[in-house]
């Protein structure tokens, strides 16, 4: 292994960090896929418990979620991925099995909201705070927080919209946060801070090569 | 950092180790509204799920609880923090992040006891034996022991007490301990074995002061 | 300590790793009354919520479940622990602490397919197999996927032959995957991939007195 100049591998169309976008196609793929497919899963189980009803029929459905609903969610896994490259020190030492875990921890909160939808709030919802708090502190970092905020604050704003105008509701057992589920803002803040984990994991290995070859 | 005789910055009222109460009054007075906080939110979700019943209204109520009950957390958490720190080898190491994630096991775990209060004694009882241990294998010392079995014993006593002369009562779908819940013996645990690392932490900079500055 | 030959210790009937079987007697015994015991817990929390019912009474029940049944699951998990010491690399790093937080994340997923078998399949089976992720990534290697997959294959195929030949069956809120539950997967998984962490931790400390003593 030896130490080169770190522009000895750049060049116009590489992933220095001069780029402004920072996720190559293959990872914006990636992650585009595997944030519509952990959504279909999650709103999957929302419908098949009640938990939500779509009043829809005017897009075409893929399993139990208009086509647009996993647009969505690969969007906001792509745009927070690549907002964390932009934010101070993304890490280098994530690993391939934090990100998995990660991803277990996301999908397996969202379908605990499936579960215990009908519960009363205060209970239902202190659970997904303590498992998306448990969840930042096994694997998110400082700047990690502003990918989990920002997506807990546009996430349920873009749900309450989107019930205002009559898309869906949720069930009369879980609607107190401006006809929303409340457990959507911890739900949506571990689905940020995972997210910018796996952009640091999708972008690991170049940020590695650039100072040590 | 230079290293200095430990007795340096040692003076009649500071925080040494020979003081007898090893707490400072505002960690005294975080730690109490923390445990009385987070007994606020439990209680609330063992009331509102029928889980547990007051028969009283002789003091007043905050929120669900009347108020000597997070009067009671509170002091307990100052004593197991205090606890622990008369007992072998508080760490230094621990970090306010595993604070706040033993703070989220807890209250997790508390609320879960909620959520399944109606299930079997023995699936329900399990789970919760399967989050304590957990929490003391991510989290626990060995001393931690120590105050999560004092925990365990005296808190579930007290609450006997109290269903015994009426004060409240369990649900009869989980009453089998003496009257209470049988989850309240590994809840107790997982709360004197958290809170203990939470004087830890609470200790910890003054501790390693008096080693190197 | 001295680097000494790996062989200094080895005589025809110690545990060296010319040995074919490489538990010793008490381990086995551990071992097997460990997973029997477990499976005592999780079975009765089965039988208890109704998630399972026995058509038998051809044998002695021990608790909830015919003696076959615990003596299946304890010679499982005695096999299983044998198979990862004839897989490369067992790991010495294993602590007994991981043990037991393996443990109680199998038993404690165990039991919580017994209190939400009566949910819809996607939700309930989608949590059970973030748990067992999630088991993975915190304990596992990757030569413990081989214990997982093999009892996430095997285990549920002999619970589908006992369901066809009409010795227990599955309620009908569970019994999706040719008659079983199809979160039998992932907890077989959980249960192959902390059985193969047993066997390490069991045979570690003659490991590592054959490299340094």
């Amino acid at each position: 292994m030896r130490l080169r100049p770190t522009n000895c591998h750049r060049s116009a169309n590489d992933g220095g960090s001069l780029r402004f976008v920072k996720l190559r196609v293959p990872e914006v793929v990636v992650l585009f896929l595997l944030g519509a497919a952990a959504s279909l899963v999650g709103d999957h189980s929302h419908v098949v418990t009640g938990t939500t009803v779509y009043f829809t029929d005017a897009v075409p459905f893929i399993w139990s979620s208009p086509i647009w609903f996993p647009a969505m969610v690969g969007a906001a896994t792509v745009s927070l991925a690549e907002l964390r490259l932009h934010l101070p020190n993304p890490r280098t030492s994530v690993t391939a099995r934090q990100g998995l875990a990660g991803i277990a921890a996301v999908v397996g909160t969202y379908v605990t909201t499936a579960l215990v939808h009908s519960a009363p709030p205060v209970p239902s919802t202190t659970l997904i705070v303590a498992m998306a708090v448990i969840t930042w502190c096994a694997l998110g970092d400082t700047p990690s927080v502003v990918c989990g905020v920002l997506a807990a604050v546009i996430g349920p704003i873009v749900e309450i919209v989107l019930v205002k105008i009559g898309v869906f509701a949720y069930n009369a057992d879980c609607d107190g946060l401006f006809g929303v589920g409340p457990w959507l803002v911890p739900l949506y803040f571990a689905f940020g801070v995972v997210v910018a984990m796996l952009g640091e994991i999708a972008a690991r290995d170049r940020q590695t090569e650039r100072v040590a070859v």
